[in-house]
């Protein structure tokens, strides 16, 4: 049905999905967890390496390629399906050989009659390099614009099964969000408390949904865990979430007081963050420009700022300049299904814009806004604000003597030493509003404080 | 040091060592768990992507390649030390930004001046295809058969502080195997086993050395955890180990009766497999051959077969013909280091086997026999015997009446439901015979039975 739809908007020609194959770790035959790519995955269910889909559109002809195992791979791997019952299963009437496709990918993908999707594993993008005679770059630049939207479109809206496995990756997130909680004290590491909730994605579902990020650092955007002893008076910052087997994703971040309890300082900065949180929710609905609801959250970050001492001026101001971004350095969040930052291979620009809103890349802070256009029921949003503490730029804005009408440096530096704070959670667009997704987790300051450190 | 002593042996030309690079997931920038290439960690201990190492024999010079990072990348990624200071504190005198390492790889790598090792990261066989012109099948033979011998010589002798490193990816092994068995009991799924020992071995260390094999089908060399609760009478088989931050690996297999209590049969079988393990550190000692030992456990492994009716026969002839891979299907254990099937990537031929002792590929099972050589004082090898009832391979030789002169097929196939045991211990090879690496692991069935499902 979704291939069927896909066709019928593609109208011609040849569109092939590639899926994933195995990643080799630190030798060939030693493999990262296997993921499958999210569009084939979306497309056919199929959760196997080796396998690509070529959709004929003018023969209204779908075929799965791959090849079957033999007995040495049965011994080793244990016995699976054939590719023709493999296709069956997924209503995909013919199966051919992987080394067949080959018809398809030369001299189609030079002279455009086959449509590919930008390649994303190096792999993938060998063979093409190997059976095209293209270069590498060229054959990220023929990927094709229609065939990315038609299935940006597909992807985009999700339907009430899609929701439903949203949900479940919410569950397992919400676990592991509440075992970081619990476990963070004084003495415990950040490797401890993301090593337990790794093992609680792998347990539950297929694993995270990207690299946990835990660590008293929240200022670095992708801080990876560290193995010293977590000290007293930091905050840690959680981002993570987890995958269910059919690969959707779930995407929270909390923070919480390594000894238990926010001082007064950190009270104030998280609940500026919190407002901004929970504004994005109220306004949140069809037609809202999420570019819009991006800058509603920086404005409340900025009256914050303001009311610290932090910032000075007028609002409206600060924000069309972009010096809120000293503390905000990043969008306001992301599509969010199969992949956690949904069909950000396909190329953002296609994801989160179009022609009414188009991406600002040349300010800073609103250049990492990964999405910006109208929002429609079914969408299904990161709501990410922060604000962060970043010694390095503090430190190269005000040598460059930026905003300085607007930033009061001197203030901004006695921050240097805080860290950063981000609080999200998932946001399902319904046709008035908008509703969280998964489970509630623990998230006013009451609450957090109530179960920190209780493990 | 270590660079130097490759220096002198390689003795003139440049070779070139490339790092790992981040392996994305599902879209460029969501990648999986960062693991340095182990050569060069050996060689570097640098634990970051985007390096690569010129060793330039002729002029006695290192060079460290890299790039520096930017204000975006610190606030994205956090402070990193320049590619100079990194350097620097690994004693390489040189550093250099990556796009100038151009001018070794052509015409370098085509001409033989530079010499390579197998690329087995599809990236960087992508970068030296496009740098070199050369096709991934001419630049795979290009590499360097001296190279490859004079890294090996150097890596599978190990030194003291490289034995605790083990040791300690041993401990985490160790927490790993007794949590499982602790969990293992009816009801519990494959999946919730291998995520909380995952988890263990993230959290301790720098993850698994391999994915774990968790499996009531003991008889899948490689099988993955399933979601099903596992079942009364079958066997759980855990292979698995830990590696630690310094990309030292452990390695063990474990089998525990979901039950808690192995049956007749179970217990038959898997008193041949110990025996068989236990045999192997018997005999294990510097200048014994591994082929030798690989077809001592045989020996153990048939004759407890034919005790139970499922061969019959001179034992010697059994062993020379292989019928006993009908049971023992692999080899019997791997050298084992920065790398659980150590320097497999540099090519099993050059790593297990020399000029005395050639792999023997023509023999099903002794065909995945991944060393053949003798031994030396500082060898590190897995000691892991198994015994397995394939359904298919049965079914095969069977069909193709192979070995009925050694084989009771009927009897064989009364074993079909029974799965498969795999016994696995790390040997390091002293100077007068070998012991067992890391703690011990309950083995005996009795110890096995005291353990298995008291979680």
């Amino acid at each position: 049905m979704r291939r069927r739809r896909l066709m019928d908007r593609l109208g011609h020609g040849v569109a092939v999905i590639f899926g994933n194959n195995n990643s080799p770790i630190n030798y060939p035959s030693n493999a990262y967890h296997f993921r499958q790519d999210s569009t084939m995955m979306y497309y056919t269910g199929l959760d196997r390496d080796g396998l690509a889909l070529v959709l004929d559109c003018d023969n209204r002809r779908e075929i799965l390629f791959g090849d079957d195992i033999d007995l040495d791979d049965i011994v080793w791997m244990g016995f699976t399906p054939s590719v023709a019952v493999l296709a069956e299963s997924t209503g995909i009437e013919y199966s051919e050989p992987m080394a067949d496709i080959a018809r398809y990918l030369n001299p189609g993908i030079a002279n455009g009659t086959t449509r590919i999707l930008p390649p994303y594993r190096y792999d993938n993008i060998l063979m093409l390099v190997e059976a095209t005679g293209l270069t590498s770059k060229q054959i990220r630049e023929k990927a094709s614009v229609e065939f990315i939207k038609a299935v940006v479109d597909q992807r985009a809206v999700k339907t009430a099964d899609e929701i439903a496995q949203i949900e479940k990756a919410c569950e397992i997130g919400h676990e592991m969000h509440i075992t970081a909680m619990r476990m963070c004290r004084p003495g415990v590491t950040e490797r401890e408390i993301a090593g337990a909730i790794e093992g609680i994605s792998l347990s539950k579902g297929g694993g995270f949904s990207f690299l946990p990020i835990v660590s008293t650092h929240g200022e670095i955007q992708h801080g990876f865990p560290k193995s010293e002893p977590m000290e007293a008076g930091r905050l840690l910052l959680v981002d993570a979430g987890a995958e269910t087997l059919s690969c959707y994703c779930s995407d929270n971040t909390r923070v919480t007081p390594v000894n238990g309890r926010f001082d007064t300082r950190q009270r104030e900065i998280y609940s500026i963050v919190l407002a901004a949180h929970d504004r994005v929710a109220e306004i949140a609905r069809p037609g809202l420009k999420w570019r819009d609801a991006h800058f509603e959250a920086a404005r409340v970050i900025t009256e914050g700022m303001k009311d610290l001492g932090i910032f000075h001026g007028d609002t409206e101001e600060i924000l069309s300049a972009g010096a809120h971004a000293i503390v905000f350095v990043h969008g306001l969040g992301h599509m969010m299904g199969m992949d956690v930052h949904d069909m950000e291979g396909l190329g953002q620009v296609y994801v989160g814009f179009d022609d009414e809103v188009r991406p600002q890349l040349d300010q800073f802070g609103t250049n990492f806004l990964r999405c910006g256009r109208r929002l429609q029921p079914g969408f299904v949003m990161t709501d990410e604000p922060g604000i962060y503490f970043i010694p390095h730029l503090i430190d190269a804005w005000r040598a460059d003597g930026k905003f300085t009408e607007f930033i009061n440096y001197d203030k901004l530096e006695t921050y240097k030493d805080f860290g950063g704070i981000r609080l999200e959670d998932d946001l399902l667009v319904t046709d008035s509003g908008c509703r969280y997704l998964g489970p509630h987790i623990p998230i006013t300051i009451d609450e957090v404080e109530a179960v920190a450190g209780t493990m």
